[in-house]
């Protein structure tokens, strides 16, 4: 693949500001910061940052505010991700802070988050024009975490029209009005947790149901029950996932490296199952790192082949 | 007052970034924040927001890092404050988090500090060369606050010597070693905490014996032992402060407010009596605060009013 043909578009991105501590957070006293370092979040430029990491070419486009651009391009390029933002004049991107405590004296991760920034409609407006002047239709495109406070369910909707007139490809890792509108418009692929999926799910109609009459409009649909495993449907069967077992250090961000190898496995035009398997395997290798983002390539290929699939 | 005859030194600033929360900080939630404030922390500077709303002109010195130092300005001038401090080039002046919650449902103050940049012998150099060149001796002079890593016990010996070569009034809000070297070089004022006072006992002594001797030597020795009250010795006299009761919200900085509301006194030419009453006024103002610096000059005017001073 030379050419571009996969894009994520993260609407609320952050910096995240790692704070990595020597002992126990703890109150009433200083707590020591021994190193910080900086991920850019907001779940699609995870995405972006494992296919390009996987040698998938891609391109993250979104929002940004102008006031910390600086650092914010930084990051990325420190990442090696390729990224064509829209930028908000006078708007910072929001900031949230990971607080990450020597595994053996964790007791749970501690993140505070930002609201973020407003957008205008002349910036949606700008982004919108850039996602048409780009996409085409044999492209793929990712549309992942949350929505700016005043990016309406309507954005999203012209959003989702623009992309289905390219005829593209659509990936949506969203959660509340945004996933439901997402399954109403009938994109091609969405991951809800087993929060979302209840919030998808019609009265007396079982989680897996759901997930069966999801996959009736929605080629893939990829999710993840917690301690109930997690599960695909797709050309309408149902399959059950089994990871590899590994020593969880950090769950955070594994959905969003899950997202991130799943569609670049497509692009690489992989088999349904080599793609769940890598996905998976990327995933297990990211619990075992403490931040949010972090996994390795080479541990990814071995962790896959323990990925056991069962059709339902 | 209007000459500068104030100064005061921090060695090892911060930029205090206060998040504020919406909940109790939880873990394994993403905790909401709602604001994000702005403070130069590091003890000294503290101490020269307190003389400036007092209005006391007075400069700040010490080092800042050249990576943040418009943040750093920007944070001094919206607070009013004068400021010459030298750049130490390339490097990153320490950022720390302060979070907080909503009054009624915090559990303690939380709080996270990096360590701090490394200073050069010629950063040091340049620093004392300032001082010489501003410092005359009528003026009062504020050391405060933690040492830069590699600022050593040494440096600060060589710093004392110069003041006391001028021959102005030597202030010390130091811990550790520092203090210990301070009180050896018989600075004109000390204010040790409990954890401080007793570094500084003989073995068999009674901290009250502590303060007396002391105060043989040091002019004026403030110092608060927790729930066992204020304590401060002038003229070879102890004297017990009754402060006045006021609703503890966070009595982060307290100390440094009260340091700085007493060195303002002294410059006012103020009675000792005036002086510890108006230095405990401000302190309990800021008491009421969320914040690590924040206090009201009306409400401490009253407040001093309830201060009780009883020789010992």
């Amino acid at each position: 693949m030379n050419e571009v043909s996969l894009y994520t578009i993260t609407l609320n991105p952050a910096i995240d500001r790692l704070l990595y501590l020597n002992e126990k957070l703890e109150r009433r006293k200083s707590n020591r910061i021994t190193e910080v370092s900086y991920d850019i979040g907001g779940k699609g430029t995870h995405a972006s940052y494992v296919m390009s990491k996987l040698g998938v070419k891609n391109l993250a486009l979104g929002f940004a505010g102008s006031r910390n651009i600086d650092k914010f391009k930084q990051i990325l390029s420190e990442k090696n991700m390729e990224h064509d933002f829209t930028i908000i004049d006078g708007r910072t991107t929001r900031e949230c802070y990971i607080m990450i405590e020597p595994e053996q004296v964790s007791a749970g991760s501690i993140m505070l988050t930002e609201k973020g920034f407003h957008v205008e409609e002349a910036d949606i407006k700008r982004l919108f024009e850039r996602i048409k002047a780009r996409v085409k239709a044999e492209d793929m495109v990712l549309i992942a975490g949350s929505l700016p406070t005043n990016f309406t369910i309507d954005n999203l909707r012209q959003l989702l029209r623009i992309l289905k007139e390219i005829g593209c490809f659509i990936a949506c890792d969203l959660s509340g009005e945004a996933i439901k509108l997402a399954v109403k418009m009938k994109v091609d692929f969405i991951k809800p947790n087993e929060f979302e999926l209840k919030q998808l799910k019609a009265s007396h109609e079982s989680l897996f149901d759901t997930v069966k009459r999801l996959n009736q409009d929605i080629d893939y649909v990829v999710t993840s029950l917690g301690e109930k495993g997690s599960y695909y449907g797709y050309d309408r069967k149902i399959y059950r996932v089994i990871p590899p077992k590994v020593k969880e250090v950090n769950d955070t961000g594994a959905g969003d490296c899950f997202v991130g190898a799943f569609l670049a496995g497509l692009a690489n035009q992989l088999s349904i199952e080599e793609i769940v398997k890598l996905a998976s395997g990327c995933a297990a290798s990211k619990v075992m790192n403490k931040d949010s983002s972090t996994f390795d390539v080479k541990t990814a290929m071995e962790l896959k082949q323990q990925v056991k699939i069962t059709q339902l």
